[in-house]
């Protein structure tokens, strides 16, 4: 049988994700019925890079500037000032949350369709600024072959991020083949309105739900209903849903990437303010979660460009 | 080719769905991508029976009843006595959001694993008191035809009711082949915790969502974050939800089943006081949405039991 994870070395994560996957889906002691053969990965850092800043964030400032060319007195205005500015400090003062809200705050008023247009058409062009290649191609060749991998088994795999639900789903499926419904995020309230363009869902300015940390459980429970079986993460943000995989009855697989590899992406972990790797790194060992390493166990990092 | 809705009477009604669906997944203009061939369907009334009062609120009052066992300081309060008399005026005065926040009340601290123990244990023997059978069986049988109809034309269908997400979640895949996360429903907050079970999820008693009227629009936005092409509901609750299906652009289906059938259902519509039919069926014709007549549509109400 061909190998199913070519672009990750041989080694003992590798070995240990190939023992899971046959185990829970062979005729052994170990199988877990299809129905709950349940995984779910984080997005900004486990699925595509997150470094200098999370994608959704460069998305803000793009947006902004546009926004402030019809309203020149957004651009004089903080925190729009600080984010035109590109004031990398004073972004990460803001933080994941604030930047999520100035992120709703500037689509409110839009459908969801008329806000996916406007995401899929940034995402069609906007271009990592040290990395070269636009955003979307820097999604983990690694990642990309293990989630064919889990779904060659009958898994259906899911994205719990903590970045806006509509802007990962307006990539989700034709990046990783992950539907908009098997999306899980941060989101903005919505209202059900009449309006010229007929009965529309239109986006809030108010956050609905920060998915981050304890969310990201309370949401999995709300979204899929079912403790999944393996769930991949790369910050301390995704502690608590390892933890809630770790912890289920039967065979489990908790993974944590660390990015080890400033040769070939980006190494980082308790520094990097916005989604620092500190508490979940020291404590992997005691809750049962994987550390994978980018250097050492991913053989490619981005897909082949054509 | 078989019939694929030999539980439809041939008429105008079945003629609709068959040119509907033949016309979205043909190869002419009104072709629709596989990946936006979304149907939701509302579930009390509309796939299975909700007379002479919703399953749910069966399930209740043997929770109650259990309860009171332990308990029977509790079977003196209001509103838990009334329940237990099997006081159907005060049931109705209670509503719908009431009942589900009794629901959500007594199941609190129960994590999602226990709970759907519970809710299937209760499902696998409780019968209807008047139809004979369980309540399980008392699905429609031309509804699993028509889910296994858009299934085989790659529809993905999707549950949006106003019972309990978790209580529909526990026998949706069994009765309908709707996994729990194509279930959307009235749902109470959760919280993280550590126990003594280890890392568990469990419910408050808090109401998270009311999945009625326009929320059932929000929740499909947050849950499967585009609109559907199909939706099937049976009450004013569901109005909102087929209105916005049948105003988005291209080839929609909104589709309102009436319960007019005093010889094998029931015959209601404006007095069933819990989930009214009265707006929608005046407004029908207005927003686009097709009346199916369960006594005329319908050539067979419930599966052939074994």
């Amino acid at each position: 049988m061909a190998d199913p994870l070519p672009s990750w070395h041989d080694g003992k994560v590798k070995a240990a994700i190939v023992d899971f996957v046959s185990r829970v889906s062979g005729s052994g002691a170990d199988r877990v019925p299809e129905s709950e053969r349940i995984a779910t990965f984080d997005n900004d850092g486990t699925l595509w890079c997150e470094q200098p800043m999370q994608v959704q964030a460069f998305f803000l400032i793009d947006r902004v500037r546009e926004l402030a060319a019809a309203d020149p007195a957004l651009a004089r205005r903080q925190p729009f000032k600080a984010l035109l500015e590109g004031d990398r400090a004073r972004l990460h003062a803001i933080g994941k949350q604030g930047i999520l809200e100035l992120f709703f705050a500037t689509h409110a008023g839009k459908t969801l369709r008329e806000f996916a247009a406007i995401a899929r058409a940034w995402q069609a062009s906007a271009r990592h600024p040290q990395l070269g290649g636009r955003f979307v191609d820097l999604v983990y060749q690694p990642q990309l072959e293990l989630l064919d991998y889990l779904r060659a088994n009958a898994f259906r795999c899911f994205i719990v991020t903590g970045g806006g639900i509509d802007f990962v789903r307006a990539f989700s499926e034709a990046r990783y083949g992950i539907p908009p419904e098997q999306v899980i995020g941060s989101s903005a309230r919505t209202r059900v309105d009449i309006s010229a363009r007929g009965l529309g869902l239109f986006k809030l300015p108010e956050l609905g739900s920060f998915n981050d940390r304890e969310a990201k459980v309370e949401n999995i429970g709300l979204h899929i209903g079912q403790r999944p079986i393996l769930a991949f993460g790369n910050s301390d943000g995704d502690l608590a849903m390892l933890r809630f995989v770790a912890a289920g009855a039967g065979p489990r697989l908790a993974l944590l990437i660390h990015h080890d590899d400033a040769g070939r992406e980006f190494a980082y972990d308790r520094e990097f303010a916005l989604s620092p790797l500190a508490e979940a790194l020291d404590k992997a060992g005691d809750y049962g979660i994987t550390l994978v390493s980018m250097k050492d166990d991913w053989a490619r990092i981005f897909p082949q460009r054509d």
